[in-house]
């Protein structure tokens, strides 16, 4: 009996080159799976299976993850407003660890002994298909032929063509890698420091020129209703939907663009373009509701954790036990978390307007900024200020005796 | 010998009540102060000695100063990229805190017995200049008319008028405070939650609409230079011009707007509007620069520092000793941060396109992300990949073994 | 109708004092209470119940809390290993916020309008009553006889006895506070920096000299069992009990004991003595356990929270929201911690000498540390150092070049 | 020409396998290196540098490295109060990684095209050694041949009696590593989690009984002077005379013994004995002088800095540029750490008994705690708990009204 091997694959070159290396070349059973996570049409998605029967796997799964991967990640990603050094909402970083973990579940549920994955030696992905894999099911052999045999693409081509597959590999100006959580681009320009992507480059074109104001409802720090001019008022019963809606209605605006240069997995600075609308306003909206209605520590202690919850996640350590009690705290934080945001669309950017709360700490019955009131006194300021000063005086007092 | 007051004066409807009540109702001599962190012309300057004088103080001063204003706050700012709750630059906190300082030392030299502030008791500004004051000069009384008197606005005409004080007293629509590191806005809607100021709020009105290229130069985290369309490329020997040309570069594009909420020192939300163009704009460049020169745990303890020096410096405690460390800690940080960042400014918005720098470490010469290079193998990831899971893999294998 | 004032009662001097101030020189109805976290016995509480109606009460209640002291505070403090600055368990401010809590919360419950304690205005005791009170009854007035009037000890005993209370009020040498979580000692040496505490000031004194192995079991991270020469095993349905166990087993050897150095509430550094067998051996004991069960990232954030949670406790902040926040966190980590630990009892100190448990990472069977085994190989870790040296590598080629 | 390879070499038979191996079967040119960190006697160097010729390197140097092991390391380890998991000095971690870079720095300097070490692929220290030497020597091959050959003890002893090495290779019970910052120990007892170190396998027997208080000097951080009954007052130029004469002084009562189980680089948990009576005895006194001198938010931001160091420390990561800036921080904080604190040393343990500074800032001159004084009030108290309970009593309003 053959060999079983489970295959993540996409139907690009390479996992089509992973097929064919697989079966033919090493003899194996290949049972190709791919992760939905909600970048793919339901027309790519059996265009993809009917590409890997023709290249003769075994079997071909599509693993909807699309709920899971917004309940199990998005969620917090969310709660915790976590943007990569304050700039990249992470979207390849989390929707391959899911995509890498649900590849590694069905292979341990198929009994495979081998399990595979298409990517180079040269990014993130690798190692958060490895990590996932080892983890998972670590007795299983981890196949990584483009990686181990660094073939170029004219070189993979060849080889399919000699083994009857025929089909035009386009190749692209920018590699795109189009996500529910954003869009990822790269080029010639993200090769350098110092270019950014020409209009050209990004998926969604601006298309709108006249900005709208939408209001999103969080309750307990999820999406849960969205009012546009365009659609009026919505509600969602599943978080996905509000996600995509938002997307479409924030990217003809040509929001949520930019570049994020940071650090990989294997030590070197990498550079990206991204388009990520949705995940870029809802975070700045979610973060002034939370502004708002969290008292200032949770707020600090929040930030903390969704640092290093992001940074994780990015480094392919999602399924560290930490993860689950960073998650939890998060959790935990969102009860109050609850009320409207109005946010302006405009081309290129948007703009928070103002929350509505009715845990808004912003209450006006205790004293508004800036005006008197009648909860405390200026002798309960001046006590204070005497109070809160009292270490720094005496350091200072005794700097000065002994200098 | 009557009692020898230091008063903060600003020429305002609340610091000249305070020269009359002090004077008069008190019998002390008042020698006000002005201390100028940059946000004073000189004609501005000259009309607030001479209200000064006009209201009867013994001496008036005004204390430069900016350049201290920036070498011993903002460029920590700078250097930690500092954002309030990731929103504002502390233009007001920084300014305040800075100016009760100098009024609190220039009261010891002088040998005052007394030191007074205009402030209420509705802010954050009474606990910074309470603090200072406190810290600085503990043996003087500090005296607080506005806030203990409690008087409305009327009735401090009223009792200035009665004093012969025949001024017009403007009440502006919305409060303004403007300072070198930007200008902060108040007024009826930032006492609510949901509402944005309008266009006519704004200090700065937008009158660009073409955007245009800019090239900031920094070395080691410092801004040297700017070339703009409009004056090519100037070099600065005092990082507050730069400031300032920066300032009237991307003002007249409506850059750097934006309301934020926050905790202040009395424990209430407040809500405050500011425009802070410079700010913004180099804050952003410069942590642009930063992702590229610095390695990557550079990065996260910089961030972990520069959110407390904020906070710190915010709630007035800008004198403790721990302040200082984090000062030491940020410049040591800077060595490398050289290089130009280009950005973008357009109507309301601004996009940081790349920066050059022979710090940089996205040096296509050990490998450029997404590309394979020869510093490492495949093997060397996949080594990589089983280690750094090893730990997970054994908390896994355990916690199945236990269930 | 008087009115009515809920007074936290001791049986004191201070307190004894505030019952007749409040009840005859301010006319109002006190209802004294007195909130038990586990620091008194049942004779005790009689005769405090009985001094209370002797003194003249309208009513008095013991509040009994100390089960609820442990499920809402001790047991995150064991959790979370908290000792104060790494010495001090935090006995006296642990318990002395749960009984302004207790008070606060009965104060309302029976629509008392004010509500006092009698402390002075030299410790952290009066900001933990005075938040809890303002937090949980603010319309209540706050009456503080003790630190508003600043009567010297003979002047209240004169009072006293001028309202014919002729009670003897004997002077300790040193304020003993005894409660669940440990004893505290102050006297003459904690006013210096540079003295101990006399053998003959310690509560408990040393009467064991026969080191003896105690085994601690753990379930959940809470303490279940204890395992002693002088009782064999007993089980523990309430925590407390254990504590206690724990507390008689080794206070006969004087372990627990330190001075600890520390920043007051008020900003003054206070010093003070404590003896608490129990908390110091058990937490020592449990992180012990966690260091074997608990992966690496784990271990790092419970001790930021844990610390933090400390310090808020510690400054009576328990009521903010953050700390329900940190305490869900600090659960969900002790899923696994789950084990015996072996405890050497010695005279003045204590040594943990190895633990037991399902859950321990360190199994052999995924190689031992030092041993080499089959789950990795050299190359494995050769490509591990060589992926983790990258930017390092990079940083230090570039600053070579740069110099 | 054959090629040049720098061993580090111990001596012990697995460098010793090495040198005959690289230069017989790998026809290498050995250039072993020993760099002497403070471990070694004279006697040692010699006799190993004999052992090096004896084997058939073309050449052996001892690099002294131990002032710069204390300048550049130990230092900041004392500054930190680093234990690693609150337990374990890092002795093992801080010297391996200095051996490393020396020998790799060695390399550089004599031009060599390999460097090799000797650790088996089991540990912590092959990471150490791979990364410094990766790092600071990046052309130059890596060889390990303990790791890559996987050889038994028997098997190298084999070898080398086949190549004319005759010598008695002594197994012995505990494999011990002595350093100038505590001695290593580990054994059967070691691969248990359970069993602790019987008394035998302590390198320093306890020979003393009766209790000696001693008095350390920290001048700025630094330890400069000692007092003990045996050698009166002694002032030590050089840090590292002291540290020997606080083991020769701790040594013999048994005090700083432990064990440690912790996360190795290699993700697994890892156990060991250390006995290292100076570090913890200086670090304890170093941090309660600290508390006397330093403002909270100092002692607060240092110990999450140099918890940080001493896990990147422990990791081989001394070279990552953060620790650079960790550095300049920690040195930046021991300005006023000056001051002599008093230590009981008994059996098995030790306790800091008090300090003296004039930087104290437990001063009575501005109140001692709970004893009343003249800095504030009881009203000023009153004020600042007011405010202080703000923010939370809102919260608490709002989530009533809610509810």
């Amino acid at each position: 009996m053959s060999q079983k091997v489970v295959l993540a694959f996409s139907g690009g070159l390479d996992t089509s080159f992973c097929v064919k290396y697989l079966s033919e070349d090493r003899g194996m059973d290949v049972h190709s799976v791919l992760v939905d996570t909600g970048g793919f049409s339901d027309a790519e998605l059996t265009a993809i299976e009917e590409r890997a029967y023709s290249l003769g796997v075994k079997s071909h799964v599509t693993i909807a993850k699309t709920d899971d991967y917004y309940q199990q990640c998005l969620k917090f990603l969310v709660f915790g407003n976590v943007l990569k050094n304050n700039t990249y909402p992470l979207c390849v970083s989390a929707e391959r660890i899911f995509q890498a973990i649900a590849a590694a579940e069905y292979a341990r549920e198929i009994g495979a002994s081998a399990i595979a994955h298409g990517s180079t030696g040269a990014g993130n992905d690798q190692v958060r298909f490895d990590m996932a894999f080892r983890i998972i099911i670590p007795e299983a052999e981890i196949i990584t032929p483009i990686r181990d045999l660094k073939l170029s693409r004219e070189a993979e081509i060849e080889y399919l063509k000699a083994k009857g597959v025929e089909q035009e590999w386009h190749k692209a100006a920018y590699s795109i890698n189009k996500g529910l959580w954003g869009t990822s681009v790269g080029g010639r320009e993200t090769l350098t420091s110092d270019q950014f992507l020409p209009e050209s480059a990004w998926p969604t074109q601006v298309t709108k020129s006249e900005p709208e104001t939408v209001t999103l409802t969080f309750e307990h720090g999820e999406i849960k209703a969205i009012s546009s001019p365009t659609y009026g008022d919505e509600t969602f019963a599943n978080p996905v939907d509000a996600i995509r809606r938002l997307t479409e209605l924030a990217g003809p605006f040509g929001i949520g663009r930019d570049i994020h240069v940071g650090d990989t997995i294997i030590g070197i600075k990498g550079r990206v373009g991204f388009e990520a609308p949705a995940p870029l306003i809802l975070l700045k909206a979610h973060h002034t509701l939370e502004k708002h209605v969290l008292a200032k520590w949770q707020l600090y202690w929040k930030d903390q954790l969704a640092n290093w919850y992001g940074t994780m996640l990015h480094e392919g350590q999602f399924m560290d036990p930490v993860m689950r009690n960073i998650e939890t705290f998060l959790a935990d934080t969102q009860s109050h978390v609850t009320g409207k945001v109005h946010v302006l669309l405009a081309p290129y950017r948007f703009q928070v307007l103002g929350i509505e709360s009715t845990h808004d700490l912003m209450s006006s019955a205790f004293g508004s900024y800036g005006e008197m009131n009648n909860a405390w006194t200026g002798d309960d300021v001046r006590g204070f200020s005497k109070i809160a000063s009292n270490q720094v005086m005496i350091y200072e007092k005794i700097r000065e005796h002994n200098s």
